[in-house]
């Protein structure tokens, strides 16, 4: 990683860095998914069965898995861990309560009524990601919104090891979600699963999560038919530094992201020189250690970024450019930089806020816009489980007065049975 | 058309029209949209140029059309046709300022603050389509929610006719609405160069609009980079009737939809053997004189339905299956089936409210999922132009708090940066 003060590079570096997924592989990749949705359409639990042996090594029949062990796994964790996830639960219920979107009325002056009504969708299924990206912290992301919306069926899938099994903090996690239908599938097969439906799992409405490129292809291939919550990509920050800021914990919060993945991006602007530098040799002593040292390594070394700024409007306009998954502001009054972002799925300020803390227990969500995205979407919330429709109630004496004006548009628009629908209410 | 009236061939006809441009073409359509939507990105304008060409018949430059244009469609439009769309714009209007999502801001109990804050995107495209659906009212639908939302610039893109003009109407109704940023070009190549950019053309982040399958096609493949309303199919009505309905206004709202296009669908569920009869008959003799009698008839024919019900029990799970865009409902006691009512885009009660006062003024948005996704979604909301942002800010005090249940949250995801991130902070 080399550091750039230099803005034409730094806009070209992080294009680069944000279109880091538009791979060349996207055709094979879709049509490798095709197929597999495809199949498990025409042959449900077999076609599932078939990609789980193949793809996870292990025959997932039975898919669900028992309602005693969901149980045993919330009773066997460590009571720390019990209480702290208790807690990161209370707070992201709490933040989500507050999203319920609004159904509303509105009585028109000869009393036509128009309503905007929201409603849960029946069932939800939620993919929970195996193997290395294995978190509890994502089944709350998940479920707790799609409890709140007040989905009546929630369905999680979760790839088992080569054993079959899901790892015992995400099925604690699921229990205390109240969770209790669980299937041990993954990939883009489970996401097939939950899109049509088979003898085993219940189509369903909407399906959120995360998960690699085949799930995420996956559930853009079926998007249009089924809700989802986005297409997520791999991880990044930006944080916006001055020298203010300590570079000991930037460099810990850069980790923070790196440790995701070899694909997690992590990136500092900075309007001072040496704390480019120091933060810098900072990062590559703390890999040294690290328990995660190689993938780190290659996320920083191929996606991180350090850029000396020349004053902090520039940092924001680099940021804003970008449009960040995850934006730390380290600098001597965050609330200025505040003021100026337009982008970015969650904001940290200050010194206090690593974004670890929203990424567990500050209350929103953590499933948010990547590849800059959060120019146009936000967090995953308690809408994503929800719908809404309209409802119009005109009577008599409404529809009368508006007869007029909807006859002339229709007409306008060349659209005869429009303008007679109106017209023969008043010819009997 | 023939009349069902058993429910297992309902379920099975229903189904039939449900999924009826699930086209065996989709991969042909793909790959050519793709290749339209790849040469844009790479040549701009000059792609925009050739496929305006090709497919429109004529030279699109320059694009953009002429502010004195706009300003004098507005000026030519017959008054009463001015007046009746002042009116619909300002329902509309009032309809969609409610629907603004609400940024709300959570204090904890030691200081910490947590926030969502909604605001519009930067700029939309909206596309509205040219030749028989050139429509006044879907740029009003369009437009409207954007301006709502504080959408700062909003470009509209329509295809010329042969000799490279759009709609009039269409382009007051442009004017009413705030709009002066119009492109006469369409299709794919349109939605390419929105999603893109070009020299003449800015990138959006937002794209809404209805239009063929081509376009849509391309909606889809531009989500995942750019935001979209949603991927509208043709559109439908499904009518749940009793006995108290009179057969008259059933066949007109029936053929209010059929007139859009061949391919929609019209649906009446009824618990009266003999008004299916005379709607079916009342259907045939208007279709007759009908100006767009060629439409309506393939329509009516190939994706109409009528079925007797045993109760309306039955006409509410029917309908609840089905998923409808448009569900008016005209029987003795609208609100008693709207009880049970699941899934709908807008729903009509009673017998003052034809589909055609909710096309054009009541309120709401027209904008509404089809193919059974009202399962999932709801109509095109202010909310399509907005995004939200988390904004968290800890200090020491609630960092403190909260760091041993942060810390045990990142070990049990074996991310040993996270914890350190925290853990660094009261080094110091």
């Amino acid at each position: 990683m080399k550091i750039i003060n230099n803005k034409t590079e730094a806009i070209e570096e992080l294009k680069r860095i944000s279109t880091r997924t538009n791979s060349e592989n996207n055709n094979k990749i879709n049509k490798i998914v095709e197929e597999i949705l495809q199949e498990v359409k025409i042959s449900g639990d077999n076609a599932v069965e078939k990609y789980t042996k193949k793809f996870d090594g292990f025959d997932p029949n039975p898919m669900q898995v028992n309602a005693d062990q969901i149980k045993n796994a919330w009773d066997e964790i460590d009571n720390n861990l019990k209480r702290s996830l208790e807690e990161a639960h209370k707070r992201i219920q709490k933040f989500h309560e507050k999203e319920i979107p609004q159904s509303f009325t509105i009585k028109g002056e000869y009393g036509d009524i128009v309503q905007r009504r929201w409603k849960p969708v029946k069932n939800a299924g939620i993919y929970i990601p195996g193997g290395r990206a294995a978190y509890p912290s994502t089944v709350l992301m998940n479920a707790i919104p799609a409890k709140v919306a007040g989905v009546a069926e929630i369905i999680m899938v979760s790839p088992g090891n080569k054993e079959g099994e899901i790892n015992k903090t995400v099925l604690a996690a699921a229990h205390l979600s109240g969770i209790n239908k669980v299937f041990r599938i993954g990939g883009a097969q489970a996401i097939g699963a939950l899109a049509f439906g088979t003898n085993q799992i219940n189509k369903v409405d909407v399906i959120s999560g995360p998960g690699n490129i085949y799930v995420t292809t996956a559930k853009k291939l079926i998007y249009g038919s089924t809700g989802i919550d986005s297409l997520a990509g791999p991880s990044e920050i930006l944080i916006i530094a001055d020298e203010t800021a300590q570079s000991t914990h930037i460099a810990s919060d850069l980790l923070a992201q790196a440790e995701h993945d070899p694909l997690a991006s992590s990136i500092l602007l900075t309007t001072s020189k040496n704390q480019a530098k120091e933060v810098l040799e900072e990062l590559y002593k703390k890999i040294e250690d690290h328990p995660r040292k190689e993938i780190c390594m290659q996320s920083i070394n191929n996606w991180g970024s350090i850029v000396i700024c020349e004053n902090s409007e520039q940092c924001v306009e680099l940021s804003n450019n970008f449009a960040p998954e995850h934006l730390e502001i380290l600098t001597v009054d965050p609330k200025k930089i505040l003021a100026g972002i337009e982008n970015a799925g969650a904001i940290f300020l200050g010194k206090w806020t690593p974004e670890a803390v929203g990424d567990y227990l500050a209350g929103p969500n953590h499933t948010l816009p990547t590849s800059g995205n959060s120019r146009f979407s936000g967090s995953l919330g308690v809408e994503t489980f929800m719908k809404n429709s309209s409802i119009i109630e005109f009577n008599e004496e409404s529809l009368k007065v508006n007869s007029l004006d909807i006859i002339n548009l229709a007409k306008s628009e060349g659209l005869h049975s429009h303008a007679n629908s109106v017209q023969i209410r008043f010819e009997d």
